[in-house]
């Protein structure tokens, strides 16, 4: 993608019902609860995507946890409700909802907004005001509150899509509730993110895990869930989903990252949020550029979308982009923001979320739970600082105020700054200090309670609550946008019927299995080299899938292409000693001798080994007519936009 | 532990609170959302267990799911409600709980009864009558339901805790509910086991996935949840917990495995359930023989406890037996189930459940949604059959029963033979025949509408409901158990402070890593050499931890020991070209060149080289004095159980 000047904006030639029926049959993915007709926004995965998820998951661990040492944990899904109090969901995280006030469907607001507007637009009819009008309504729909969209309802009479009166706009909590225990008094909510339950364990990671060493990251692969209005679009916008997610603990002064110059040259599809104010495309930049003109917020933030670019690039994704948040589309505390959007039949569909949530998380638990939540930072010297002594007078402090004298104390222990020095004015005056302590009560301090001295004092460090980067990921978005991106038609000219075979191009890193095992037909003699080769190849890790139907040999090679597995070795009757080894995208053929043939695949297979397809066909007789050459949809669309 | 006659009944020498302090201070695990105290049977894993889960259900896969070829599935937690009534689960999933009618507190009350019971059997005036009584009573307790409980409590006049009256038992529902979707009147729950979500995707993976070939195994690795009224023990009693569980589909007339005679010699410690209640202690038996004699049902049942036995053995199990649930003990619809109970210092705990579940739920589903859930099975050669046939006369059945013509027909076309029977003996007489319709209305059915007759007819197969075969493992369970299993305690006599060192004795399969790296100082040469050992570690896969703190290297070997990590290299300043390599249990230490000790640690970490830690001994020079033999707790206890 290096050398390409512009982004495809859509994915050209890709059929979806073809691409539906294929991941049907084949059982890619369906809807849970089949027997029972499915249960909106509740997908199961089939064997493929299965194997590829984990494959997926296992290799995030060895991009991110194992290479850059983080503390990988496995918290729950149950959390209990002051815990999303404290952070904000419990009255923030919502979508604004609008119901039928006839027939009580419940309808996502901001969603019917966007399909209206765009429904008015398409209207020949409209004038080019209110053409712009609609356009506005489309781009601002998702950030306007029950408010903003009253109004709009109300100036353009919007009706249901029955045609009946809507109700008023009212916020919907999408976290799901539970009660927690057996006396049903404690409510709990499967978490809608993994964050929370990270931050929580920075504490416990820091002193058991980490040897106390800041920066370090905390990550968790788990399952969350968010009670969508309209659940859509397959695996894009369901109810249950996987989330693998990294939150890096740094210190709010010094968001540089050590290992930042290894990714200064990572080139990226970038589209700053001035760009898209300008309706200007994304644009190909360096990260370690981004960083420098400071379009990307810190070296932190830039080294992980760096990171992302490598981990996507790795398991095959082809069109991917990085967009930055607008400012009013940030969570409130967020420094800065970018998404990896993934092209998808349906538009670009954010798969990865990068974010600075500053130390809003910490901070917020910190104060609903009363515990210090803080790192430290120790200079390399120690440090001359003027501090303030506050010297207090227990005794008359506890006769004076009785009961209250813990919050006398505490505040005159805890005041800022300005505070002590409005305490000594009055003192200095002779007076005594009026003071509101935080329960709102006013007490009066005489000098004779508190004193304060500034001294010099030798510190050796400061205390500081860190700041959190979140890289977020979708799983189960990404294997989507990735099936999408994999799938193309082979049309079997040959054959004279034309045939539409589809094929999902997967790496083998990603593929469900790595290779197909096929006996030209179903004899004694085939099956024990097929057994063979398939203990082998188990025994060193490299998943098979035996085809030993009654079957054509191409029919058999037309089932591996659609299930995306790269290699297929075939066993017949020759008596050479040699297998034919074949590969998915090329269909080209070898012959390799059979004590060869599986350390030629685990080869093929290690992303580390220098052996390629290429290779193997420079060293190996080939089998059988060249195939015609083939490209799929997407090297198509790549030479038409990039004329490659 | 096959040369062994007797199981231990304890971990002897286990000092629990010793371990737990290690297992809190490494942060092996702990309670969930600890800044806010904790929430009771909500636990997180902390990196270590984190780890060595993920390696576990990686070899988990390749054990079962690859070697097996089976389909792995990814289902929903969410469930809706209907799925658990067909199941049962809505009326059946129950604990019975008792309140205190003073405090509100819930009480579990088998367990309650259970404890209570061993309390009165310590009391030293208990009479031998009344110690049997409450023998009975502590193993009965968990299979009686609310009215046996109340006539015990009411006997003995059982007060709560606090020595409040009880309220009468009632039974509490262990599924957490929610609601699905915005409009909040479709009930669902989260998934207190995943047979249900695998086994509803039956016919999609018979369909698709397997080529519709009988039999074949659905596999899934998910979250399972459990409202428990007593959380406790650590991990082993939780509400919220991972699962792996298998679902073999197998015709019920034909339970006999392809691969059996494959682990027929496989010899495993067997509880047969007359055994048990004859008061004799488990036995050794070869898996092969215990289904030739019927103490375990079948060949697939069989297979699976024996893959399971291997599967434990693998990843390090060292104390772990098979216990025959007792018939009262088992689901209603259960052929015969088996526990494979690992020994904890909690006493057996089980942990995989291999159970035959008969073709209940598929029987269950199948009827509540209609929906075909059969197999098919072909006979080798077409097969004639003698078959009834039923004509029927629709116009006449239309013309008399108007709008219950529909039933009317359904009811002839399926009712069974006898009914059948029934009718023609009416029409025989020349009578109409009288009968009941499923609806309860009783109709009369002359010989014009319907007569029967026996035709011989060609079958080439038939149709059945399969049975399912499940081994279902408590991940976390195992974690723990392992946990346990692997702990003991390196007394360092040599410092003469008599130090008391935790070491975990993980197999390099499970251990959360397989290498550390430690510098003997931070100087940059050292540092240097570490992270390039480390960067090639990391490209072969094999995770490394790094410890370039500035303790000592015997506090690192500590460190090291006490998160269970199976070799170390220390990089010094010789110029030897070579760096030392230390095994854990033994803490014997050689000198082996740099550029292979790579290959030595990746050579012992895979389980199917060659490569043993003596061979490395014997190859290399030792470095420093010998170490003094070690044996763990668990070597000791089988040294002193079993003499060897």
């Amino acid at each position: 993608m290096s050398a390409a000047s512009l982004l495809p904006s859509k994915l050209e030639g890709f059929v979806r019902p073809e691409f539906e029926d294929t991941c049907r049959r084949r059982f890619f993915y369906g809807l849970a609860f089949d027997p029972y007709g499915g249960t909106a926004g509740l997908y199961d995965l089939g064997p493929t995507m299965c194997a590829m998820k984990s494959n997926m998951l296992q290799f995030w661990r060895q991009h991110f946890v194992l290479e850059e040492s983080m503390c990988e944990v496995d918290t729950t899904c149950l959390t209990p409700e002051e815990v999303f109090k404290a952070s904000g969901h419990v009255t923030r995280f919502n979508d604004v909802m609008v119901r039928d006030t006839v027939t009580g469907e419940c309808i996502r607001a901001d969603k019917f907004l966007e399909e209206w507007s765009e429904t008015q637009m398409a209207n020949s009819d409209v004038t080019a005001v209110q053409r712009d009008e609609f356009l506005h309504l489309l781009h601002d729909a998702a950030g306007m509150n029950p408010t903003q969209i009253k109004a709009v309802m109300d100036k353009h009479a919007i009706k249901s899509p029955k045609g009946n009166p809507f109700s008023d706009p009212f916020p919907f909590n999408l976290m799901f509730s539970t009660h927690i225990g057996p006396e049903g008094d404690r409510v709990g909510y499967m978490r809608p993110e993994l964050a929370q339950g990270i931050i929580l364990n920075f504490k416990r990671l820091m002193d058991s895990g980490n040897a106390q060493r800041m920066p370090f990251a905390g990550a968790c692969i788990g399952t969350a869930f968010r009670n969508e209005i309209a659940p859509r679009a397959a695996l894009i916008r369901v109810r249950e989903f996987t989330l693998a997610e990294i939150e890096h603990f740094v210190n709010p002064n010094n968001k540089a990252h050590e290992k930042f110059d290894r990714v200064r040259d990572v080139e990226i599809w970038a589209w700053p949020r001035d760009r898209q104010a300008n309706n200007e495309e994304p644009m190909r930049m360096k990260v370690g550029e981004a960083v420098d003109k400071k379009i990307i917020d810190n070296q932190t933030l830039g080294y992980f979308m760096a990171r992302v670019a490598m981990f996507l690039e790795s398991i095959g994704v082809r069109f991917y982009r990085f967009r930055q948040h607008q400012t009013t589309e940030m969570a409130h505390y967020a420094q800065d923001c970018w998404d990896a959007e993934l092209l998808t039949s349906y538009g670009w569909i954010e798969c990865v979320g990068i974010a600075d949530r500053s130390a809003y998380d910490l901070t917020q638990h910190s104060n609903a739970s009363k515990k210090d939540l803080c790192a430290r930072e120790e200079y390399d010297a120690p440090r001359v600082e003027r501090q303030l002594q506050r010297n207090l007078t227990k005794g008359l402090i506890g006769k004076t105020f009785g009961k209250k004298a813990g919050e006398v104390m505490e505040f005159l222990n805890t005041a800022p700054a300005e505070a002590c020095e409005a305490i000594r004015e009055a003192h200095a005056k002779g007076e005594a200090a009026a003071v509101t302590l935080p329960s709102g009560e006013a007490v009066s301090i005489t000098d004779k309670m508190v004193t304060f001295a500034e001294k010099d004092v030798k510190v050796t460090g400061y205390s500081y609550t860190p700041s959190v980067i979140e890289p977020s990921f979708g799983v189960g978005r990404i294997l989507y946008c990735l099936l999408e991106q994999s799938y193309w038609v082979r049309r079997d000219e040959a054959s004279g019927k034309n045939d539409k075979r589809a094929v999902f191009s997967f790496t083998p890193l990603l593929a469900p299995q790595k290779v197909a095992l096929l006996p030209l037909m179903v004899k004694p003699e085939l099956m024990t080299t097929i057994a063979e080769l398939r203990a082998e190849l188990v025994r060193r890790g490299i998943s098979v899938r035996v085809d030993d139907s009654g079957v054509t040999i191409g029919k058999k090679y037309a089932r591996v292409d659609e299930l995306g597995i790269p290699f297929a070795v075939t066993c017949d009757f020759e008596d050479d000693g040699a297998v034919t080894l074949r590969e998915r995208d090329t269909a080209s053929q070898v012959r390799v001798p059979k004590e060869e043939v599986t350390d030629v695949i685990v080869e093929l297979c290690n992303a580390h080994s220098p052996r390629t397809w290429e290779s193997v066909v420079a060293k190996y007789p080939a089998q059988g007519a060249a195939p015609p050459e083939e490209r799929t949809v997407f090297e198509r669309v790549m030479d038409d936009t990039y004329g490659l």
